[in-house]
């Protein structure tokens, strides 16, 4: 590879090809770049605060301008990237796990939270609050291997499928977001993912449908050890909750995590507002948005007394801070992948 | 900018200059480059070993070939990329705050290990052993925000010189270590530190020096708590120990922060040999290595019996593990940047 001569007609061609090429690149209005890159989001006071927003800090001449290793864009995941109704994702699998798990546990027939999500009592399974959910997480994230963890989340979003839309889990993710992710990353920002999922069941697939590696996940942990087996290093997890990557966990795990503070955050709920206050409360140019759940037909409509993705306090500020409030029904073209008609 | 037009002379210069550039890149031997981006390495079995391990892992033709989404390398940063005699960096600069905050603690004349510092005990220090070290963390790293922190370290490093070469601590960089950072990473690897030094006090000069950004940083943390004051967000840095990044550490902050096994990894002491041991003890192409610091002359001799940085295991180990032993004697042509002398 590489040693081949070109004969001079044919590097004549490249020649020209090239040229062409280049002289293309910079003609080409900046405008155009950016609404090729965002196809799913309707013409709009959203997408418009967007394009500006990525226009005046990439652009050297601007006294807004940002330098690439400081465009750190951070992203909510339940409800933000993906759909989080009826329930989030994550307690869809831990439900699953405990039915596949149950054989192993006859002792789960007659003990809450297990029995009631064995019985399918979803209010049973409510009822046993949050210390019955931290028995159900022990029960089925803890007392493997990180390996095997990844193994059995890969395999129940590849079989998995959402009550509604009857459609694999990873296909609840918004064509519009991933637009935007996309969007972003080729104006040299890096894109993070902070949720209050757990982290190691979102890396499973963070990369393949978002384009996020696990490396820019941040989420939920429980605390794991390093242990050799037969000679093999494994990843232990232990059924210990080790970080809440909610509220006002979110900024502590970006400046654990990241170790700098963002310059765009979009959450949806107000388990984001803290990210969302930390990334604009500060000096410089600053974007921080909130997608709002206000389309039943194409997805759920929620927000003030929703029990998953409550937002009042976002909804109440929004305007004060100068947060864009996206709306799906009205900003987005379509809410998933083209194609599931 | 963009909009205007190249007179015909003016383009066909452009036009020459371009082709004669990609048909001068498509015919350098990849060899070329190698040895290019590691002048401060002798010819030796260690280069070779380097050479061909990246070579291996990026030629797509190779069946040791890896993606460059898994081109993940890890660094530890005490006595790997930087010196650690006669004490840990950090170390001297909690003892320098130590000194500076002594007139805001009159109690310190008379308490230890306060009082040993202040009277350059170091014996004393010594005596306070792990209580007096926290202590002293206690005293010097928290208690502010984050940000005010990262000021004190940097107007840290800016002053304070190193006991025997007079030299700013990041003067005490290890050149050929910055040129096979640079050479991984031209190579599309993602470099990372994994350190038992402090995440929050490497970041403040990891960008800077080494070229890595601060979420490419794992250290040891202490707890921090978001807090709105006065309207303005803060990290707040707690008294208490979150993580220690350190022995088996390593691999479980690995796990936690990036997600996936590195291919590469670089230590100098035992403290590093379970995150050797995770990296190179899986199927695929791995490499291990170990900083032997034998160097006295330039640098510091010690292994089996130093209290810091000890090498024991790493040594006894290498050969049957495969893992690269550089001697920094040997290997290096220099040891810190040029136009020291």
């Amino acid at each position: 590879m590489g040693h081949r001569r070109f004969a001079p007609r044919r590097a004549r061609k490249v020649q020209g090809t090239l040229v062409a090429l280049c002289l293309a690149i910079a003609l080409l209005p900046a405008t155009t770049w950016a609404a090729d890159w965002l196809p799913s989001w309707n013409e709009g006071a959203s997408k418009a605060r967007i394009v500006e927003f990525v226009q005046s800090v990439t652009d050297p001449t601007s006294k807004h301008y940002v330098p690439p290793a400081e465009r750190i864009a951070v992203f909510d995941n339940d409800g933000t990237l993906w759909t989080e109704q009826p329930m989030y994702f994550q307690l869809a699998f831990v439900l699953d796990r405990v039915k596949a798990l149950a054989p192993q546990h006859p002792e789960w027939q007659t003990k809450d939270p297990f029995k009631s999500v064995l019985a399918g009592d979803m209010a049973g399974v409510a009822a046993a609050g949050e210390h019955g959910l931290l028995e159900m997480m022990a029960a089925t994230h803890a007392g493997m291997t990180a390996d095997e963890f990844r193994s059995i989340v890969a395999e129940w979003l590849a079989t998995a499928r959402h009550p509604r839309f009857k459609r694999p889990y990873t296909e609840l993710t918004y064509a519009p977001m991933k637009e935007l992710l996309s969007y972003l990353r080729a104006n040299g920002f890096k894109t993070f993912i902070v949720s209050g999922g757990g982290v190691e069941f979102m890396r499973v697939f963070s990369e393949q449908v978002y384009g996020v590696p696990p490396e820019q996940v941040i989420g939920s942990s429980i605390r794991t050890k390093y242990e050799v087996r037969d000679g093999q290093p494994v990843i232990l997890r232990l059924p210990e909750l080790e970080f809440l990557d909610d509220q006002a966990g979110k900024p502590v795990g970006i400046n654990r995590y990241i170790g700098r503070r963002p310059i765009l955050a979009f959450g949806n709920s107000d388990g984001d507002f803290e990210m969302l206050e930390y990334t604009t409360s500060a000096p410089g140019p600053r974007l921080g948005l909130i997608v709002h759940h206000d389309d039943g037909e194409r997805e759920y409509a929620y927000d003030r007394k929703s029990s998953i993705g409550r937002l009042e306090r976002g909804l109440d500020e929004a305007a004060r801070r100068g947060w864009v409030v996206v709306s799906m029904k009205d900003d987005w073209r379509r809410v998933y992948d083209a194609g599931w008609e």
